[in-house]
Formats: structure tokens, sequence, C-alpha cells
């Protein structure tokens, strides 16, 4: 299934994806947030009963909507890999040395809110180094502390896009990236989700960004080093992922800063994320 | 005024210091986030007044409770200020080379729960290199965006100590600091929450670490060096800080890690954090 969060009516509403093509308002959760938490498993299998059942009420067109991110309000900062794509390492090892790190990075970054397909992102005027990312997003559906690399992916709701968007001064300024890639509007997720059923192999798909049409990454998830099963293997020997807990799985080589020399966003640039079986993600810098 | 969250009668509740010495517990609010975010001037007067009041009634002695964590589940994850002290700074180069740098290193640490006083460290066994850290924790009582150094302290709920627990293997395995700092039972955080009025000048409070009764760190607030006005205005530049954000303000010198050789935790160490009007924090490692 593929879902989305719309504003209809001045609320906010989790929506599944019709085979019509139109949207299936879903009343029985608050917010996706709830839905990925408390959804069970007899409810999944109504809802894909209803998205394939030509008599489904109360189907509404994406015209009739606002789409918004499918997650408007992260429920805990996102978690982020750093550096794995072995294409973006070599692009970035000026900036910094992580050729030869075998382990991954993880490090987070706020999200008070994600912005969504066609939302502005914003052009703060203390960054001047406003930087793309295009990254899978791995969003976990039941809490999940100490699970094997074999039973990682069972514990995974859904996947989506996510523009991991870097203001790179105040990412180097402050020496942990934390900062720079936190701001307000920095977390673009869109433009839904799908369900992990629904992707089939999430180790062979093509992703790209592109900036005024100009592709500028292009790659394939078969490429990332630390694999999905392992980040959620070692991360949940940590600390409980819970239910709805972001994963950001880093992004491929031809970000602006490893450009030489760097082409930054601008006001009025147009970023689109693409990624097979999921979609696109499009914003444009304000 | 102190505020604490206690164990009574199988359920979390606020609670206030009344003059006896005794507790008031607080039934206005669900808990302490909702009380940091919710409560009114009025309220806060109100609350003031039964705390001096010899007649109060409902007051329950520390023995007849469990205390907790005063923010038992933080709202989002714990803001923190890196090598924030001169001291800290050199014991830790060779280690990282952050000398000469200027700006303030921000970095965050997943806390889905912070242990109180008197709770255990867990010990795990892929972390060989167990770490205590003692600061002066901020807790933001209103929504924040965009405010001056001048006005930053306004929107200061009150302060508390944290001991920023610290995996070193794991945080340096890793490369940026998150993951080593965000295993569960890592962030330990009370005794109380000292309201701003009553701890006056905040940049002049000595503060200490003791393992096993041996002072390890001893230093004052007044070494920061990014002060606690600074970072609230620069963070709230980038984004909102919600009522009930902690900000971690960094840690004097005199570390395990910073020694020759590290004398990093082991099983059974009592540790015990202090500062210099809120109070002790006690902490031993399983």
């Amino acid at each position: 299934m593929r879902f989305y969060t719309v504003e209809h009516g001045g609320r906010q509403l989790a929506a599944v994806l019709h085979k019509s093509g139109k949207l299936l308002l879903i009343k029985d959760f608050s917010d996706m947030n709830s839905l990925i938490e408390h959804i069970t498993d007899e409810q999944t299998k109504k809802l894909e009963a209803m998205c394939n059942d030509d008599n489904s009420e109360g189907l509404i067109s994406f015209e009739e909507v606002k789409l918004c991110s499918p997650v408007p309000n992260p429920k805990q900062d996102i978690i982020c890999l750093g550096v794995n794509y072995k294409e973006h390492i070599e692009e970035t090892q000026d900036i910094e040395s992580f050729v030869g790190n075998e382990a991954a990075v993880y490090f987070s970054k706020r999200a008070n809110y994600a912005i969504g397909d066609g939302d502005l992102i914003p052009n703060y005027d203390f960054v001047d180094s406003l930087d793309y990312e295009v990254e899978l997003g791995v969003i976990i559906g039941k809490d999940c502390r100490n699970v094997s690399e074999q039973n990682a992916l069972g514990y995974v709701f859904g996947y989506t896009i996510v523009n991991d968007i870097s203001g790179r001064n105040m990412q180097f300024l402050h020496k942990q990236w934390f900062f720079g890639k936190s701001l307000d509007g920095y977390t673009a997720i869109g433009p839904c989700i799908v369900s992990a059923d629904e992707i089939g192999d999430i180790n062979s798909l093509s992703l790209t960004c592109r900036v005024n049409g100009e592709i500028r990454q292009s790659s394939n998830t078969s490429l990332m080093i630390t694999k999905i099963p392992q980040a959620i293997s070692e991360l949940s020997r940590g600390f409980m992922l819970k239910a709805g807990t972001i994963i950001s799985t880093g992004t491929p080589g031809g970000v602006a800063l490893g450009m030489k020399p760097p082409r930054y966003l601008k006001s009025g640039d147009e970023v689109v994320c693409e990624i097979e079986k999921i979609g696109k993600l499009k914003n444009i810098v304000s």
C-alpha cells in the first residue's frame, strides 16, 4: 500500500492509494504516527481489501486535497547514516577523513516537522551553502530492541524518500553535523510511504536527485555500504527503535559540496528526489 | 521551586518541595512535560504560595515515594554542547582536534528515557570504555524561536544535573558522537529541576563529579566557553526550541577518557554528580 497524509476539510488525515488512483481517507487513526504505532494485522488486511475493492466509498481525488509529508511530525529526531555510499566518501574526503572507516556513521537531525512534496525549502540568510541529499528512508513499524539482522526487516513498516537538506557552513562550523542539518524545514519526506511488502527487494532501487532538471545524483540502493538490516540490528542493540522511528540511509555521490567548485542551491532552484517504486519528492528553494 | 517526579501509588506524578522538607504532589498535570508546557504564571504563583503555606495539605515524605528522574521521558533528544570547558578541550585534544574552534559544538543524544537519582547505569558488553560527564542541564519553558541573547534566559523553566554517560569506543567507532551517547540508560537527569528564579546567577555554580568518593571533575559554570544565552539564541535561530527541550551545556575536564591511562567506569562504581544550588545525582554502574 501507499500511505499519504493529506489536508482535507481543514484537517490532516492519513490516507491510502486506492486502485482507481484516488485516495481513501483513513479515519481510524488520528495521524500517521498513530497509524504506524497501532495498526493491527487485521486492520491492515481490511485496508488492503478496501484498496482493491471497486465499490469502496468515500474516495477522493488528489486534486481535492493538499498533499503533506506522510509524516508531518516525526516522533523523534531522524537517525541518519553518514557517508554510506562509496562515491560520496570519495567526493567528501578532502573535508572529512572517512576513507577506511569500516563502521557505520550514525548521527541525527532534529525534525520539528517535515516538509512534503511541493513545499518550499527555507532559505536562511546565515546559510551560504545549501545542499541536497536524496536518501531512502526506513520507517520502523514495531518497537524493536536487540533484533538480529535476519529478523530486522520484519520490523519495517515501509519506505519513503528523504531529502536530507544541509546547510554546509553550519554543519562544519559546529563540527558535529547535527545543527547544520536540523534547521526547521531541512527535512523533506515524501511523497508517500510504501509498505514493505510492495517494495520487494529494497536492495536494488535506483535513486536520483535532479536540480532544475539536471541529474546531480544517480545511484542504486545496492551500493549502500551499511545495509538496512545491519543498521537496524546494530542500532537496536543500543536503544529501542520505537515504532515510527525514521532512519535515513545515507546519500550517494553528487552533492553540491563535492563539486569543484561546489554548486549549492539558490533561491528558485527546483530539487526533485526520486526513488524507484516510491515516487518523486519535489521541493523548490524559497 | 524544586520540581521532582516521584512514583507513588503505582503512578508517576510531578511534585514540588514544600518548605517543611516534604513533597507536595501536583495533580493538575499528567507529567512533568505537561507541567513545563502548560503551567501558567497564575498556577506558578499559586504553587509557590502552597510551598510556603504551613497549612498545605496532602504533604508526603521522601520515604513514601520512589524518586524518578524529574523528566523520565524527555520530549525530544537532548541537545548537547561538546567541549565547552577549556580543560576538557585540552584533555581530549589527542583524540579530537577542537583546539582553536571558536564556534559551539552541538550534537544530540537520544534519550528514550532518563534514569534518575539512585538508578543503575547499564553495563553493555560491547562497551569497554564507560565514562561520566557532569553537566548543567537547561530546561526550556516556552517555545522559543529567534530569541536574542538578552531575552534568552526568559525562556528557561529551570535547571538540573545531567550525567551525559558515554560509551567511548562506540562514540569514536561511529565517528559522529550520537550513537555512543544514546544507549538506553545513558542519560541520567536529576535529582530535581530548580526553577530559574531560585538559582540566581547561573554563571557561577560549582560542579563536581566523584567516582567512589574521589573527585574526578571539579569546575564552575563560569568557565563555560559558550554561555547559555548564546546557545539558546544561536540554536533558536535554526529551529524552534520547544517547551520541554533539554540542553546539556557540556562537561569540564576530568573525564576518564582524558586520564593517562583512562580510568573508565566498571561494575559497582558509584558516580555522584553535584551542582551547587541543585543537588546531587547518584548512580551506580550495574
